[in-house]
């Protein structure tokens, strides 16, 4: 139109426009809670005043030493303080943060040092050893700064390694000014952080999130989660994996109190629950499983529900029944590294709670809605970009949309460019999408099974395997046949104490699954996972190459 | 930098960037919970799907005549359910809701159809007499619609009016087709709704809301307001005051349940209280009243903690008590019409539940700090723009930035251009930073009272005198005086059966405050108020003109 008096001397300026950032809300929960308890770690206590206090002092010290826009600051940490400090110091200098998975091997931490073009990298005393020998292959010489935790347990299970850097963390801090004059981004859009995936296949992918979204995930963390005023967060959830799924930045939105865990075992997750009434924690399946495993010397009593936010893999009834019955609420997340981790959320009805206990377990299997702040999340046929018929069956690649979707990955248009084809994020992930409008992951597109021509969804046979009592955990990967194209094998990790045969475990999916479907050749045998819990294919697909 | 990697071919597209708009949470809420109540109004119940395809039909009809992008629809509406489909119907049509203030008189809302250049008018037929003899005034010909809501009570305090439209709301809605393509704004900074300011001298300004600002106030609100899991939300707060402070937009967060209300009394509240289960209302301590002073057969039994937010007037003590026995969970919270309603809350602390009453009182009246969605809040020195000491003693101006400050004033750059003056929103309104941060108001300018050279608050004053048992509403102006320049003048309504002389009220006075501080005159009379609550000084200044 030729004049819109809404568009007329109403523009941006900076009373009534700023960058959306996570940066200000560790700030006003800093002003407004100044004695409240931030962080717990061990024995020590940091105020909010005090997280603030040094995370603007390890912003200033590493402004001081020439760090800011465009640098990549690499840390390899722990769930302990100094990674708090870091998702806010780092930022405050609007240099990136990019966090190191802890169990990655020297080649690909030195692929990702210098595909980063790392700057500095802070690395805890437990990865000495394999940093220094990634920092050997590395083209990059970046700073190198200890952390030498003074919580370190004297009966680790992993001993501290040697100082391999110029200086040690609180010497770094100690060079800062907390009066450190921290700035906004100068647009909302710059990036924040920068998250390898974990790359299967070919190098990794570096994955870079905005302020912006890291911001909205902030609020919609908060309300998905059912975070109340000062929430008690436990930090079983890597802070490496997609940040921490944001909650870093999204604890401060109620000023709660972080709960750091160095390695996540049974009884000091107790104990923090008991202890420092913890009322949220994250992580994948292999967690709850600790959880429930626990002796009963390492479990503790306590009163609080507390709300378990799971992703990964679809929580099995018995799991779920089990978690209600220890005074955990399990939510079933789902996302990507690509959206920020969960964007996706198993939204529970009222309604459910009267079905029958397996009724509810189908219910919780299914990944779910769209997160507050996602825009679209659909299933479509990737070729035509159609959506599928929502009919609970036809598969379809699950596709997102909006403002909690990656900047794109780093130095890699062509990458970029197909995963936002048509204007989707396309996940890789094969979904359907049901009637009342929730999906529901059927598999990774290069995890189907094409046998006899026919599609074998993997994750449904899994899910069959893991009604037989006596399996722990299952992975079912396709073998190359000449006859079929491809058959399914199932790899099967046995409860302690329990015993079943290839025969008992056909005759078990045969009585559930359509006869193709079922596995032609059973493995038993300890199931390969990645750190964060997931079952690692791709070694599943080695062992089967060297069958 | 030459060289920002994090800056190439990682740009803004369609799967990554979206325009905010709080249209996508109502869809969100709508496509999750379709079969949820969202909206009760009398025997009236509409599920979440009806809602979202009433706006949709509401978008389509308007659409299909004609309206679009930077067009105003007027309406002039009570809590009804046309108010919350107008809320997203208008948007839709990316054109402009602008709502009028119910109490208004037809001068004024002939400016305010003309300022706006108003299109359409949607009202109630409570208000065709004075809507009718408006547009007799106005140059602008909209089309106009009648609301006839079928709700109307039979013993309403109010008679209906005659219809004045072309068509009745029912008629127009039914010439919308549900299945009509709504839009997302073109940019979140697009204009989303219009609210005229009281405007006490000279004419209302028009504040522009932007698409940004209502969806970060909904989450805001979400968070400051404790709304969990499917809130139940009373329609107390007019709709037409700041857009109900974003709730309109808000209860879509947690797909919750709107309960209208077409009169504020105490029968109809407590009933909504009991029988729907609500959980949240807004308004101003003149609601607060209603509610205690109900008689016992208005009154009815509730189980639910109800969280009650209030602004407009720091809530006294007796009246804080009096709710938290009552069963109501008082939050106060202050903003104003440029900052999309409430934008400052009064975090509780809990080390502030073991203060005695007064002392909690005194807590409980400070303004607060800033919502988690403004980047700032501050008292400055007007002139000097530097902030005021933190000592909870230096009277300086309250100053907002942040992206919950409107896009500025509808054609009128120079009052736009003064309130962002040194990029800052300056609020008019007087106060305090104390030394843990939290804000108090002590008065608007043009409020302050100059007497001998000495600035007194009219709110010190008022607060004083609402410690006296006899008072149930007061206010303090300035009257002229030879001598001293300026004199207070209390003005006061009793309480039902309770009696005062101006004697004992200056005595209680001078018990309390600096002597120059105590009224030298004493007016016992109803006291005028806002359709909001709030007290109309201008009118006790008008009285103090004729005394």
């Amino acid at each position: 139109m030729a004049h819109n008096p809404y568009e007329q001397d109403l523009d941006r300026n900076p009373a009534n426009y700023q960058p959306l950032t996570p940066l200000v809300l560790l700030e006003r929960a800093a002003a407004t809670f100044p004695d409240r308890t931030a962080v717990i770690h061990g024995r020590q206590r940091r105020s909010y005043r005090q997280f603030w206090e040094r995370s603007l002092k390890l912003a200033s010290a590493l402004s001081k030493r020439g760090i800011g826009k465009g640098d990549t600051v690499t840390v390899m940490l722990s769930n302990t303080p100094p990674m708090l400090e870091a998702h806010h110091g780092v930022p405050m200098t609007k240099a990136v943060l990019h966090s190191l998975n802890t169990r990655l091997d020297a080649a690909i931490i030195a692929f990702q040092l210098d595909h980063a073009q790392s700057k500095v990298v802070i690395v805890d005393r437990e990865f000495s050893g394999v940093m220094s020998e990634a920092l050997g292959i590395a083209s990059v010489k970046p700073l190198v700064i200890d952390y030498d935790d003074p919580e370190y347990a004297e009966d680790a299970p992993y001993p501290k390694g040697e100082a391999i850097g110029s200086l040690e963390y609180e010497e770094l801090v100690a060079e800062g000014d907390e009066n450190f004059a921290w700035q906004m981004p100068d647009d909302e859009w710059d990036a924040i952080s920068l998250n390898y995936t974990s790359g299967t296949t070919g190098n990794p992918k570096g994955v870079v999130y905005h302020h912006r979204g890291a911001t909205l995930m902030c609020y919609s963390n908060t309300v998905h989660a059912g975070m109340g005023r000062a929430p008690v967060y436990l930090w079983t959830l890597p802070m490496f994996h997609c940040n921490g799924w944001c909650f870093p930045w999204t604890v401060s939105v109620q000023a709660g109190t972080h709960v750091c865990l160095r390695w996540v075992r049974a009884k000091a997750m107790y104990e923090a629950i008991a202890e420092h009434g913890v009322t949220h924690l994250c992580g994948a399946p292999v967690v709850m499983s600790a959880l429930l495993n626990a002796a009963d010397h390492e479990k503790r009593e306590f009163g609080q529900t507390v709300i378990f936010n799971t992703a990964a893999a679809p929580p099995p009834e018995s799991v779920l029944s089990a978690m209600a019955d220890a005074g955990f609420e399990v939510t079933h997340l789902y996302g990507l590294t690509e959206t920020y981790g969960p964007s996706v959320v198993n939204e529970w009805k009222d309604e459910w709670e009267s079905l029958d206990r397996s009724e509810k377990a189908r219910r919780k299997a299914r990944q779910g809605v769209r997160y507050a702040a996602l825009e679209g999340l659909t299933v479509m046929d990737p070729a035509t970009m159609r959506e599928t018929p929502a009919d609970g069956e036809t598969l379809g690649e699950v596709m997102f949309r909006g403002n909690i979707v990656m900047k794109g990955y780093l130095r890699n248009p062509k990458a970029t460019e197909e995963a936002f084809a048509g204007g989707w994020f396309h996940s890789g992930d094969l979904g359907v999408m049901h009637p009342d409008g929730y999906i529901q992951l059927k598999d990774r597109s290069k995890d189907i099974i094409i046998s006899g021509g026919e599609n074998i969804s993997s994750i449904e046979v899994e899910d069959a395997l893991y009604k037989h009592p006596a399996v722990a955990a299952c992975g079912v990967v396709a073998k190359a046949d000449d006859k079929w194209g491809e058959t399914p094998v199932a790899f099967i990790e046995l409860r302690p104490g329990r015993q079943a045969t290839a025969e008992e475990i056909i005759a078990h999916c045969k009585a559930l699954l359509a006869s193709f479907k079922c596995p032609r050749h059973v493995v038993f045998a300890e199931i390969p996972k990645t750190s964060t819990g997931k079952i690692q294919k791709f070694r599943l697909r080695e062992m089967v190459r060297e069958m």
